[in-house]
């Protein structure tokens, strides 16, 4: 049986990731995919408990090496225990957040730089990275009505407005040096239109 | 002011190391040496979180990438709040277990591989690698000891007896490879006699 597909939606926070993940799963299983649905940090037993460490108290309670490393610890044990297995028995697999959400955070906008995060999650991942990247973006008048409507934040949501324009700015970065894997989607407009424009992205990857 | 000195203590299970790490620290304090005794995992707040995460459970609670990560996140945290800030006022630090261990434990041991195991490890601590690594050794006769004395054991503890030979193995091709950093010290004879072989090993470091 051959591998199936694996995809990860990105972008900042309030972007609407976790509502379009289950809207194009559910588009693909219209197609009669087999699709696993899940998100970071967390997705296995052990990554839900490193969850806690990172999401939970002060912003100062751990610095960005040790920030860094704890996602890149969930994502090994969400890999292993959850996408590898789905992966290979043919699943495709949707993720919200990846290895991208790391580079952009972490190494983007926490300064620690996206070729030494990078460096970590190619050890945390193996092979086992996503074969197409979906950042979804808002312009600027969407990120203020986003600001707006934002009522709970955890430990990184929580951060400066300075620290999640780096992070935006981090993720363009990115798309930029992986014009084939990483692709920006507008994330405006009706839900069912920012879906169709996830399922434009991925064309060349449906049976 | 001048940085104090970093020294780890490294070896395989119940070769002695917390014993000669404080008899260590008491013979620099009897020089007038402002001393800090810490181990890993752990060592700080978060370390410690960490630690009930990686030495609890089954074994196969975590794979070879997982808890490297862990062990490598818990160390950024330990550095950061605990060794550099001492280093950084002059203290010496003495940490019983540190990179060593990663790169000897899952690095050979685990199969991930010493170079992608130092890889994360210098993400994990950046400037703060240990001046002198000393590890403690015994020959096969005091192995056996070992193995018949050794009544608790932990999650990595635990393991097999093959498991453990590959640990010691790691530990002297590191050794072999810095040779300036990395000594390999007889933990045979008297606790006293172990103690002066170490202040032999880090005599051109002392005042």
């Amino acid at each position: 049986m051959s591998r199936g597909r694996f995809i990860t939606l990105e972008g900042g926070e309030g972007v609407g990731k976790s509502t379009q993940a289950k809207a194009l799963a559910e588009a693909l299983r219209q197609r009669g995919l087999d699709v696993l649905v899940t998100r970071e940090p967390g997705g296995s037993e052990g990554a839900e408990r490193i969850r806690e460490l990172l999401l939970a108290g002060a912003d100062e309670r751990w610095g960005t090496r040790a920030e860094t490393l704890l996602f890149a610890a969930a994502r090994a044990d969400h890999v292993q225990k959850t996408i590898a297995p789905a992966l290979e028995s043919g699943r495709w697999v949707i993720c919200d957040r990846f290895t991208d959400s790391s580079l952009a955070y972490q190494g983007g906008a926490g300064g620690l730089g996206i070729e030494t995060v990078r460096a970590i999650n190619v050890a945390a991942v193996a092979d086992f990275f996503p074969e197409r990247t979906l950042v979804l973006t808002l312009d600027e008048g969407g990120e203020r009505a986003r600001a707006r409507d934002s009522g709970e934040s955890d430990r990184i949501g929580g951060r400066s407005d300075d620290y999640h324009r780096k992070v935006d700015a981090a993720f363009r970065i990115i798309a930029a040096e992986e014009p084939e894997r990483v692709q920006l989607v507008d994330a405006c407009g009706a839900a069912e239109q920012v879906t169709q424009r996830l399922l434009d992205a991925i064309a060349d990857l449906l049976p």
